[in-house]
This record gives structure tokens, sequence and C-alpha cells, in this order.
């Protein structure tokens, strides 16, 4: 194991389960440590790794990992890194920057999927230029998901596009069904379009001219339709009155830091009350385990990371303050999403419009 | 007590604390019950109020409050009501719907501001039509409270306006300086940008221009000019990053919304994971009394409602799900407002521009 180049048996042959996960192995804000940890943990759920980045950092985090030999990981290595601070466009003339090295292993079929809780911005960028636009969608859409009632409610996009036009909402509304129909086996979920009122004449301009295009999406056939329920607002998000909700993405950027920024405080006032007396401290202690509980579930690592839909490769973009858990989520989420081939799948969809 | 008009004791005086409060009184998803007992609390607590709308209906409830009668408490008939069903542009044609008699009375000096829980729309239409806009102010925009770290973060607009200007943005960032320097008594509140990057440089088109008006704002004398702190996120409004969050009327409502549900699921998780076993419940037990707290710290009829800010009198706009305790609160905040000048000094603030 180990080879320094993506050369190896297991990215040589073109069996789709055996391709391998290039993983941005330095990004984030926590650096190379949760990164290789993830990557460790995921192949030993027997999902093969590619580390891209700084060589020599690469092997001596991995080295840390005792049993870590006889895992299916190799390092590619990738000198140059698009730090947090740099802009996305920077990714255009650093072909060796590590987030290059791994959507070009995609592009190439070498990888399965690219992995990064690095730049997001420089993600989408370097996904863009390398793998290109599916035919017939304007603009890749970041989807992610939020804990709901009774389950999570999938939401985009969440920040690839601050201003939209009508045609891209309905585009992503097609993207999300096909990717929740292939990724979750619901046949037929339902979309919901956020405003500022359930009525059909409630919103902005912009609500108002996507929801007369999802309304004609609504009821063509399987391969193109959706299933439209109307306009949906904030507090359905929680309520998971519908499985997706479409945006623009800026304000689903705004939600989803509301929605993580929000239950992060609102679960450390419930820690506060519970240690604010004695008899408080007791009940806390008898309450910790369901608490933790219910902190796993509102952690955004849970699920997996977000997805870049709407690119003719797969490309997962992760939270920059991932853990270990939060990385080898996202990697086995995308080997999942490469198993049920919701790229040819997506193209499929589109296709035939 | 009881008077069927105005021109009863009460208002007959130009006396400025002495000016009653008119109150919506069948507005509202609970009709009269939570707003003539919410007027009764007001009372109590010294704030003279006027019961607008169907006479027979607010005797019959008034009646059931033992001890009302010694209160400063007047019934005014307002024959007609504009339903939650009915569109805010109805107001027009319809001067005895209880809405336009309460706006009426705040125009003509016979009340100290007029309170709905009723038809958001139609409140802000009827007191846009009454009372007009104060000079410089191009649309109103409602301002809100949300519970923040160590506080309440103030948030506008919250869904007066769907589609707007940067200019309004700018205006919205100054009537808000001004309303917490006069009823909070923040002499110099910082304001943050809602977009979705700290960075200068992120954010929609919008966001951008506004960014750019807000920064010629800062620095410009106590009268005109604002604190501004520059961008901020979703996750900085319960962080309390900022002390005002100024942002365009959809993203506000959808995180005002949001963030309302958002709490209501996650306390109800709370409950749920303290009393999913016989350890849980007696822990959750132990722990009530504090987490009571906490429910009442997240509901929104603690900030007292929100208010219309840019219109040429008080008018303040409450949740359709109000108990009395909201009802109370919003008519309390109302009078504050009234004693403390808003109106006057957010005139005396523009009239400097």
């Amino acid at each position: 194991m180990s080879a320094e180049t993506a050369a190896g048996p297991v990215a040589s042959g073109p069996v789709p389960g055996a391709l391998p996960i290039a993983l941005d192995a330095l990004g984030g804000d926590l650096g190379a440590a949760p990164n290789v940890e993830g990557a460790v943990q995921a192949a030993r759920a027997g999902v093969p790794v590619l580390l891209v980045g700084e060589r020599t950092r690469l092997h001596a985090e991995l080295g840390r990992h005792t049993g870590s030999a006889g895992l299916p990981i190799e390092v590619i290595d990738a000198p140059d890194v698009i730090g947090m601070d740099e802009h996305a466009s920077d990714v255009r003339g650093r072909p060796e920057a590590s987030i290059n090295v791994c959507t070009r292993l995609v592009k190439e079929g070498r990888a399965a999927a690219a992995v990064s809780m690095g730049h997001s911005g420089a993600t989408m960028a370097s996904a863009l230029l390398t793998l290109g636009r599916i035919r017939g969608v304007d603009r890749p859409a970041i989807l992610t998901h939020l804990p709901a009632q009774g389950g999570f409610t999938t939401l985009l996009d969440v920040g690839a596009n601050a201003d939209v036009k009508a045609a891209y909402l309905a585009q992503w509304a097609r993207l999300a069904t096909v990717y929740l129909r292939v990724l979750e086996g619901q046949e037929n979920p339902t979309v919901g379009l956020l405003s500022i009122g359930e009525e059909d004449h409630k919103g902005s301009a912009l609500v108002l001219e996507a929801h007369a295009l999802l309304r004609e999406l609504h009821g063509l056939g399987h391969g193109q339709g959706i299933n439209f329920y109307g306009n949906v607002e904030g507090n359905d998000i929680f309520k998971r009155t519908t499985d997706i909700v479409v945006t623009d993405g800026f304000t689903g950027n705004v939600v989803l830091k509301l929605a993580e920024g929000e239950a992060k405080v609102l679960l450390g006032w419930v820690k506060e009350a519970l240690s604010s007396d004695l008899r408080s401290k007791l009940g806390g202690l008898l309450v910790r385990t369901r608490l933790r509980g219910l902190a796993e579930r509102l952690d955004p690592g849970t699920y997996g990371g977000s997805v870049l839909l709407g690119v003719r490769g797969l490309t997962f973009i992760g939270h920059g303050k991932s853990d270990a858990r939060a990385v080898k989520n996202a990697v086995l989420r995308a080997a999942r999403a490469h198993e049920a081939q919701l790229v040819p799948r997506l193209e499929a969809a589109f296709g035939a419009s």
C-alpha cells in the first residue's frame, strides 16, 4: 500500500464497486488528522480511499494509525493546496492543488468521487472546470440534509448560487428528486418551494415564477416529473412537511447556518439548565445518555456532508470543522452514490427532456 | 367604563402617558379570548386599552373577567374584520374593519399605538394607508427579536418586503439603530448585514450593493450614522455577533419561521429524550422547572411581538397564535415605545438627512 500514484491495483480496473474515493486529505479547518482517521475508518468499512495531499504529511499521519498498512488506502502526492482564505477562482491556474487532483482522478475514471472538507467554493469551481455540467443543468447546486421530525429534510441550494433564475430552481427540484430516488429509495419524494406564505400568490417575484415552473413539472412522466407540494415556509423544514425543499443558494445557505447555529446554542442552553443547581445536576446526570443521542442527531456530520448536484462526476463537500466520523460518513455516502450510479441516472433523467 | 366611543375620559387629553393602546381585539387565530385577557393584564399593569371589535362579543368576553370593570379598558365597536384568509388589499374599501379603526385612532391622536395579532399583511396595509411613511423611508419594515446568547438579536425585515432594493436595507439599519437606542438604551448598537460569507466580497448582488451603502453610513454623525460590523451569517443570529441583523423581507421571514419552528421541534426532542425510559423520566422530573424557563425564553410572545418601523405612528404586529401573555407584552411594549417617543425620534433622525 501507500503507492505514490493512483496507478496501483485498486485504481487500475474499471470495476465500479472497487473504485476508490479521492479525499482532499488536508482540506478543512482541522488539517490532516480527521481526514486520515476518517479514511482509515472508511477503509475498515470496505471503501478504498485515495488520500490526496502533501505526501510526507499524509504518510506521517497514516503512520499514527497502527494496522492501517493492510487497508485499501493510497497516498497521491499533491504539493499544492487552496487555503481557506484564498479565492475560489484560484483553482484555475493551479493544476497541482489537491482539490484539482481529486476532481481529475474522477474525470479520468480513477476515482469514484471527490470528497473535500476544504474550501467549498474552490471545490465547486474545480468540479465545474474539470468535470463540467450535466446536459440540461444550467447551474450545479449544493444539496444537504437537515435533521427534521421523523427523519431529515433535503435542502438545496445551500450556497453554490447566491443569485439565481427560476429555471435553476426547477432543475434542482428534478435533480433532488432523482437523488432521493436513487440514494434513499424514495420513489416519489415531495418537493416544497421555500416561500413566505403557503398561498400560491405569496412570495418574491422569483418564487412566483419558480412556482409556475414547478407546477408544470408536477405530473409529467416518472422520468422528468416531480411531486410538487406547493410553497412551504421556514417552519416546515424541521416539521418535514416535504421531503425536499428547494430555494436559492443565498436563502439556503442562511437556513443551513442558522439551523446549525441554533441547534448548538439551544443544546448549550439545555445543558446550562441541567447544571444550574443540585437538583438539576442530578437530573442532568440521569438524562445524559439520551441527550448525547440528541446531540448526535443534530450533528451535521451525521448526514455525510453535502453533494454538488449537476456536475458530471460525484463531488461531496463536507463541513470545514468535520471530525473523523463526518469524514468517514461522507466517504461512505460517496461510495454509495457511485454504486447506485447516481450521475448516470441523473444524466438519463435530464437526457429524456 | 365600556364607553362605546373613544371619546371617553381616557382618550380626551393630549397627555402622552395616558393615551390608550388600540388593540385589534378579534385579531389572531384564537379570537377574542387571549386579546381580552391580555388587555386586562395590561390594564392591571397600568396601561389603558381600547378594545376594538364587535361590541357584543367583546363585552361578553370582558364580562368573564371579574374585577375588570374598574380597569382603564374601553370597547370601540368595529363590526367588520379582515379574516386571515382575505387579501391584505381588502383594507382599502372597508373603513369599519377593526384594524382600520385601530390605525385611525392612532392617526387622530386618540390612541398611542395600534396592536394586532391578526392578518399581518392587512395590518401593514392599513398602517401604510392611514398613517403614511416617515419622510426618507421608502418602505416600512417589520422588526422583531429573536432569543440569542446573552439576550436577543434584533432582526428586520421579517416579511413586509419580499423584493427589496439595497437602499431599503440601509434605511432599515438606521431605523433599527434608533429603535434600540430609544427602547433598549443601547447607544451604539452594532449592525450586521446577513450574507453567506463574512468576507466583504461574498453574497448576492443585493448584499454587495447594500454592504457599500452600510459602509458609507458607518461613521456618520450620531444622528444618521450606524455602527456597521460587516457581513454576518446565519449562525451569527443565535450567537448574537451583532445587536441588529438587517436583511430582505423574504430571507428575514424564512429566518424567523425557521428559528421558531426549530426551537419547537428541538424542545420536543428534548422532552421526548426525557421520557424515553424510567431513568430519563426521573431525571426529567428533576429538571422540569428549568426546562420550562428555557421554553419561555424561546416563546416568541416573550418579546412582545414585532413593530412596523417606518410608518408615522406606532404599529405592533403579534403572532397569530399569541396567548394572553404575548398580547399583554405587545401592549406594554407599545406603551413604552410611545412614552419613549419612538416615532418623533425616528422622524428627527431621518429629518436630519
